[in-house]
């Protein structure tokens, strides 16, 4: 799925709705309790916390999924066109944090930092 | 961008490294960590935050991207496929939440709920 | 309750089991969890989120106690002390923060910064 | 420092101020930055995460206790005794997550689970 046509279907879904987007900071409040459920379901599997018993088995992909729904409409309503942000963060990663980590062996790598 | 290629190009610069992925938890914290920056931005322009003198204006539309770049290296150190993810959450808020929020008028939506 | 008292009947709890503390990255996950359980609790209230049908009133009191609860244990695990931790917070908050709202009037209050 | 010290002590620096307490959503914004600001150091101290050149050591109380300062600011401002709700916090998880864990030899500890 293309980043811009997920932000359309995330606006068409919310257009169906009188309210329309919520303010930035109930958004914001619910990426908060998407990614504390996805908190969960990492600590699960990959720490020490057991479950409760009964606790349902839950879907990471879902989890995972669910943070990304509401990190696209907080991109919506804030006007911002995720592929291209994404572009720019991706090049940044690329010149700032090149150098501090090891690359691997072979080594053209050169590092980039003063 | 596809969600695809984005997994992709993430991957390849994770590749890049010896250390190639974090662990589990560790990917988590980045991601408190990137939503906690998102929340100050958001906080500072829609909350009565004011902000430190000197304190520059940051991009929201970066803030967001790197809240996505983390969740893209979780979602691939998971092995999830993002797009087929997404999917299945559009689905899920359409049938469970579809009756959650007052449709607009016109009024073809029924509920779907019990 | 004295926060050292809370600190150490937590210990108390934790030290009844072989497993002890967590590791810092499982702790910092379930605080994580914590808040994102208090965001949900506190947009139902003051955000326009709707509560899905059967969802429980949950007590405020407790989603935050449930917070400090995960709080005091990351600052056993690092033999912090929070009293006096708050208290230099607090020190830092008067200092630092004096002028970036508006004092009441009367007016005796002076800036502090540089 | 008694919890209820400490509530009385920021909501003195609170009343300082013309605006008061901020909204539940500010709030709550500002709780998920300094968090964030806490699993940085964490990830920093106990993960993988290098440090940027230049960046400061922080200090580890300091960071716990602004995520403290900001719960008792929520506690505050929803009328609630820390002391009481942690009592009752307590409580529940003795009774509640007694048998989650492998209590110590010797064994008087009996699973209170049904």
């Amino acid at each position: 799925m293309e980043l811009s046509e997920a932000q359309a279907r995330v606006d068409a879904w919310i257009g169906r709705f009188e309210e329309g987007y919520w303010p930035p900071l109930a958004n914001l409040a619910r990426l908060t309790e998407e990614v504390g459920e996805l908190a969960r379901l990492l600590n699960h599997r990959f720490g020490p916390k057991t479950k409760k018993p009964g606790e349902l088995e839950q879907d990471l992909g879902e989890e995972i999924a669910d943070v990304l729904f509401v990190l696209i409409v907080i991109a919506n309503d804030q006007q911002i066109d995720l592929g291209s942000a994404l572009e720019k963060v991706l090049e940044k990663y690329r010149v700032r944090d090149g150098d501090r980590w090891i690359s691997k062996s072979g080594g053209e790598e050169v590092p980039r930092s003063s």
